[in-house]
């Protein structure tokens, strides 16, 4: 039974955003939906320009024998302002304030739809790398770093502070907790990144980096390239960071004990885009 | 400017698909697309038809002045029975072998259309109670939780086996691992779940069950109501569990170190389903 126009392209938008960054043929939708090729080119056309008008991101066409089209998610400058802007008011409310200066971020790193807008936005930075992995620290890091591997597309793998039997053999590092001072130690499992990867680090909150410093000596360990790092939130840091080169989506730049008052200001992501 | 059919059921679909569970009005659409109402119902309608047809769930219709349409993702019997059996296959593959008898899980759990998959699945089953949150623990389950909290879209909390300052103030219950016989303790930060909530709890893996018993006592500590359990993978247990009421997608029947073979059979979802 053939299928109308707006099924179709109802069902193929679908697919694409289920299948960020991979390269779909034409011949799979033309199979699918029982419908000629130059049909299924005029449907693209116009998910395409739908995607485009409502800033979703880019549906690229490869041509050739193994041609195809290729879902990039991508946030337009004006969406990412917007999103970081909105970020940055929620997290400067007062009853944020926990004790010791710290800002509550577990709500946000819990809630679905927010999960999705930070990971859309991240994956879009990195959306003409190659990347082959997201790494991050449990437990925080993970619900930013599934987020962020949905819309690139790729697996994401988490270190671990302990070491659980059920990982099998691990590859571990020792790093330098920059809040702490102490020596402290980082293992992944050696079945969850293969040699050669480009890694993308992502993390909630970074202080003086040293969690993420260790992560990138993992990477080194496993034979593989950083390409990017990425946090949600950084914090004014007194002292040198050890880690020179990474994204954040907003700074915590000043928290007030005495007023309660939360200063979240965008970070380095938006201006670096 | 006007918006033709085509580009409107696009764009409709995915908003319902990224807001599952939420009320959505003929209004909002009419306005979006600068359309009449009566078309927008006639969108709503191809939109429906599409979503059943390719088994991604039901579009409700709310009658009424407060009315409109309603995104509920669900799975079919055969869908979910196909993912279930794949899971299965792929479970039991000999190099998912660890010492001691342990099954190699954290690639499944670092899949993000896996995760979406399984996420998919288990919302699926509670798609017609009241769920206020997902609950789970860390590390492992996270995955799982942020999955399952997507299409049900409701937050999700994790509950530590540590307790962090970053956290604020926490309720702390003890609980007897099944497997050691120890006395652990789990703590969830008091700001992350609010009074009379239902809660559904899900992990990755439950050998005697003792994780999930403590996560009860919890949901008893903050007044809740417990709705259902669900994990990934359950394996046989030699004794009797503290956990009786649950489902598992997956159950681990045996795991051969001799001859490296694991079996791993359909869980009581499906039965159940």
């Amino acid at each position: 039974m053939k299928i109308k126009r707006s099924e179709r392209v109802i069902d193929m938008s679908q697919h694409l955003l289920d299948h960020p960054h991979e390269l779909v043929s034409l011949t799979y939708f033309a199979e699918r939906y029982e419908s000629a090729k130059s049909s299924i080119s005029e449907d693209l056309g116009i998910v395409k320009k739908t995607f485009q008008d409502r800033g979703l991101g880019d549906l690229l066409t490869v041509s050739g024998a193994a041609g195809g089209v290729k879902f990039i998610p991508k946030l337009s400058k004006e969406q990412a302002d917007k999103l970081i802007h909105d970020l940055c008011d929620s997290l400067s409310a007062t009853e944020r304030l926990l004790p010791g200066g710290y800002v509550y971020l577990s709500d946000v790193l819990g809630d679905p739809i927010a999960l999705r807008k930070v990971g859309r936005l991240i994956a879009s930075k990195y959306a003409n790398e190659k990347v082959d992995a997201v790494m991050t620290v449990a437990t925080k890091g993970v619900p930013i770093a599934q987020a962020v591997s949905y819309f690139l597309n790729v697996p994401f793998v988490i270190v671990r502070r302990d070491s659980k039997i059920t990982e099998g053999s691990t590859v571990s590092v020792n790093y330098v907790s920059g809040s702490s001072e102490r020596i402290e130690k980082m293992s992944l499992s050696k079945r969850s990144l293969k040699r050669n990867s480009n890694v993308l680090v992502v993390d909630d909150f970074m202080k003086g980096g040293g969690t993420i410093s260790g992560m990138q000596s993992l990477i080194e360990e496993f034979e593989s390239t950083l390409i990017g790092i990425c946090v949600l939130a950084e914090s004014k840091y007194h002292g040198e960071r050890v880690v020179k080169d990474y994204d954040s989506l907003l700074f915590v730049d000043s928290v007030d004990t005495q007023t309660k008052k939360i200063t979240v200001v965008p970070g380095t992501y938006l201006s670096r885009l």
